[in-house]
């Protein structure tokens, strides 16, 4: 259906239905995302099975199916101390989340798809239900719904379309129609595949974006060895935090030169701390002996977002920060399976005290941009909108995670935009590690900005001329002008 | 009407009523309520007046009230430390809230009626508003609305009604298509009443909820007393925590023979922490001697949370948490009149870290039940929908009590089921006092879900198929199922 | 379009016309607001530039073009420590927000007015665009969307329509059809604007509201200076507690006298605590000799609040309690600007604990009202509408600041209306410097509710006789009451 999603009432049916239908052929800008740059660096490559493709890199998948009593075994997720398991289905290769090369026997994959769509009811009214059908009909050409019945038919489908050239990574970014697509990329990343791309010769832009996450959080796992990864990629070595900061300036520069934009930052809180450089060493060599106490984490990284704030402000990276989740809550999925299982649960967000540090330095400079992304929706219309209605280098981020869904969306624009405008926000993102959702996902934002919009028109709280330049806004130059993608 | 509080849009209202129509006839299902059991222990129960009935009991009515400048005196509630006051109605005799036996006089409840309806403009476009004006329509036939002039008249109508025998309790329950009723009753109740209904032959489900509130709480007035009941009616000297765990043990075993599936448990805050033997210990030695600090009650509630999910892990028996409310708020009022007196008020909720300690033990067992209830509907997107939607013994209770309300629920569907879905929640029960306004609040719940699936469906989220299965599960099944119900 | 932002289901788009129409014609009353009563105290007092009067006062503007890169110099804002400027402009002189004169050059303002212009795409979908195009419109005559190309014109317009002597501020008065307007005085304020209105014999009720804030927030810049001046206008040299106590009471009696029914109260947080007299009395030495600790500044607000509440609950004014913004967060803008400059950022409130000492005092009293704001719209639901449906003492406000909005205000009905009905509101008020917008301000107030309510109606919640009442009561019998103006 054409006018999906909108409102049911005729002449907002209408109304959206024109003005999404104006942006509709415009491109995808991608700015913010988890595809593996690997895909686009191998010309030929070729995805996996349907479970490889479809399950498996997807915990909003499996995380629903895992609340209701599904083992995350009988979904074919890897144990995460197993070493790396041979190939196991008969189509090519995808890496998955963490990482790892992980393929599981044709036949197994079956099994799981089967187990999938046994349970599709569980997807009923949620934005993964709706991905995966638009993804389906519009990607693949199935219009079935699934179900028990019709579930090995419909890998069959998909498993035959996916030996077909035409659904080379690729290939499908032409027909995606993708301007450009930003990957997330750790500090001490070589960038091989960014390389490899450009070195291709192939004209699609695919970008890295500088995460230095695991470098900066001195509690994250594997901290001390990511600093070791660090001096050897930066040719800096670092033995204290002076050498530390160089090494980071470093790679932002590499970032820079292979076509980074920005920067990402993921935190608990949006706590930030303005230390003394003395203070900054001496938690650092704390770090450094693995004696640094939880305060001393929360503190370096507090301080570590006003500098990667003052970076951003001299090289012109843009700075992503998303804050709010609790990772790996499950103790004992994480013990078994890893980070990345479904098992992030949101805390209370809070910007107008955590912030402060951060903007005293820096929040009145023009040429700078922060975007904001959090989980608590109560901050939308209570700091955020009045931060970035304020700060000139605030912008919001769409709605996360949880909140990339029609209803999420529609909040988000009922709360920010009154007092923040549109002009404000940072469009849209897909922030997907789910290659082939990313039209869906687009597509989903476009059309409820469509409706929302629509409805202001028909209320007369904007007029014709003001709809038409608000959708093209957000459908498509926000994301860019934000994220400094016209150069 | 029979379309009434649906969506005016005319092609949304349609399909609400035709997804309502398919539920309307479904038994009523309720797990979870405060009806008072001797109702149905004694075959010919009687209810007194229609104040008796209507209003003294609710402090839904009477808060409103009292917000105005109506004193409670006015409204006939009797002050706490009264001596149980002799029968003053010409009808039978219900137990108020506090388990006192109270009645005033006719005369007396036809002013305090009066009164009542000279204030009704106040409950407009409220919950309690449409909930009596519902069950006077459906349950007493009497259509008008209440005002000054016909509030005498509309007395008269009501006490008449209520003098026919098929306004005794169990005449109503089987009129009311009630499936099952779950009383909620003090661990150390003799369950003397369910007793008595199941030696009366009577074919009616009422069975009890085992809540320990006030053996657990050591903070609760009257604590050590309860503590000697439990020791009474239990058969275990509780001396010590070991010996008071097993009496609480033998309590849930008790319940479960008189047919109870679940236990409830209510705090201020979702608080959890595993305390070491030695240190429970001590907090209840202490408690023994009345020596026990504000933070001991809160660390021991704590623990205890955890030593009852660990109870039903074992005896199967459903958990339920209500947290978010400070008890008694207005000192005065509490001093004056005793507990429930529409005084509580809600506090900002918390989950992700409070309840850590115990999903860490128990969240991913398959085969046990928790039901989180709460008054901030913050944690509904940030916190609720994201846990029922990854650990498999959460599920979520309908919006309670503030939010017990045609948009409260709406605002619930719209918060939680894009990600948690809708198999993730408890259905609906009606938590309340109020008997015969049972079906009039089964059908809000009712109707809200029609209406908002109604929505989905028209949008074209979901198809019919999804609707009707949707609207079955959320009006009948998942209460059923997720109180386990069906044995 | 008289049926403006109204649904646009034709049904409820007629039903709200037909109750939004049943008010049109009510005066307006507007008793919390912060327009200058000198515009009232010359008879003759001529407004100055289109800048002077819609853009240099209006922090709601300023914010929105600050945040996308505007400086506030070129936007005519005065520094701070400017001496008081000479008029610049050919029109008459305004009173900026801080009480300094100030005029720019006519020319500049040209420019000035240009630039807002260029920009007036941010204002899309927000409260500032809606009013200030209503206010075009309906005060001014002009039908005209704002940009570049016109407005010079538009200016032109403007300047000359501000020439005629029915666009005085009185005259204005009278076509506004305002009852009464209240405006917000600090408590050393001799009131002269005030007095010079009565003794000018003009009809207009402009009264005045105690706004103790510089007095009773020990750690405001220049608090030492102004109680010297309360010790000045008052007659009671303040030099201890007590009689800080006795010259305050002194002021309330003197506003009481000039007209006041109200008192304001503004923090950052709702806190409230009562001291013994010698804790008051020692932390009032310490603030006298400017050794007040952060600590001290927060108990003695908190007890003053008490103190307040109990004043109001001897002379009868009605307390107003706005509380939640963060005032001043950006301290670059505050240190070259002063306050005021669109840089209060909200933070998160609480009122169930914060407010119980206060309560557990006066909440029960009758003929006491407290009025509370609060920019933290979770509590809406969560603690103010059950406070308010059970404490006589308590009434909402209505939305305010960012939530004084068509959505804001939508969905603040949406959250406290089925908990505290709408007999515990406290009406509308503008709250406004900005005096021509005052009617746009009340008329989006009105229509918000008529279209609320005629949802409610269309669905069956209320009836007709209820939604006209109801749209009374809001639109303009609850202010009056709340504020006790009908005396």
């Amino acid at each position: 259906m054409r006018n999906r999603y909108f409102s049911q009432d005729p002449a907002q049916n209408r109304v959206a239905l024109a003005l999404y239908e104006s942006v509709v052929n415009l491109p995808l800008v991608c700015p913010h995302g988890h595809v593996d740059p690997r895909l686009f660096a191998e010309p030929d490559y070729q995805f996996g099975s349907p479970v490889d493709l479809l399950i498996i890199p997807d915990h909003y998948i499996f995380r629903m199916l895992y609340s209701q009593g599904v083992s995350l075994d009988e979904l074919g997720i890897p144990p995460s101390n197993d070493p790396p398991r041979s190939p196991r289905s008969s189509g090519g290769s995808v890496p998955d989340k963490s990482g790892r090369d992980f393929k599981a026997e044709s036949l197994d994959h079956r099994a799981i798809w089967q187990r999938v769509c046994d349970h599709w009811r569980l997807f009923r009214a949620t934005p993964t239900g709706i991905w995966l059908r638009d993804e389906l009909a519009d990607v693949f050409g199935i219009e079935l719904k699934l179900n028990s019945a019709n579930a090995m038919a419909i890998y069959d489908a998909i498993e035959d379309t996916l030996q077909r050239p035409e659904f080379r990574p690729r290939a499908l970014f032409e027909r995606f129609n993708i301007e450009v697509l930003a990957t997330t990329d750790a500090a001490a990343d070589t960038l091989a595949h960014h390389k490899a791309i450009r070195d291709s010769g192939w004209g699609g832009r695919i970008i890295p974006t500088f995460r230095p996450d695991a470098v900066v959080n001195i509690d994250a796992p594997g901290w001390r060895e990511n600093i070791d990864r660090l001096s050897d990629v930066s040719g800096v070595t670092v033995s204290d935090f002076s050498s530390y900061i160089h090494a980071l300036e470093q790679r932002r520069d590499f970032f820079k030169a292979m076509g980074a934009t920005a920067s990402d930052h993921a935190a608990l809180t949006a706590y930030t701390v303005f230390l003394a450089h003395s203070d900054a060493e001496a938690i650092f060599q704390r770090a450094l002996q693995g004696e640094a106490s939880e305060k001393d984490a929360a503190r370096f990284t507090g301080h570590m977002l006003v500098e990667m704030a003052r970076m951003s402000s001299e090289d012109g990276l843009v700075m992503q920060l998303h804050i709010g989740a609790w990772r790996n809550h499950n103790w004992e999925i994480y013990a078994q399976y890893g980070p990345d299982m479904g098992a992030d649960i949101p805390i209370r967000g809070e910007f107008t005290k955590n912030l402060k540090p951060l903007l005293d330095r820096f929040g009145n400079l023009r040429d700078m941009t922060l975007v904001l992304f959090n989980l608590d929706e109560t901050t939308y219309s209570r700091e955020l909108a009045p931060l970035a209605g304020h700060y000139p280098i605030v912008r919001l981020g769409p709605p996360w995670w949880f909140f990339d869904s029609w209803l999420g969306m529609t909040r988000f624009l009922d709360a920010v935009v009154e007092t923040a405008g549109i002009y404000n926000l940072a469009g849209f993102n897909d922030d997907t590690r789910a290659y082939p959702s990313i039209p869906a996902r687009h597509d989903v934002w476009r059309r409820v900005c469509a409706d929302w919009l629509a409805g202001q028109l028909l209320r007369g709280f904007i007029d014709e001329e003001d709809a038409y330049a608000m959708i093209r806004a957000l459908a498509y130059d926000l994301a860019k002008q934000t994220y400094r993608l016209d150069g």
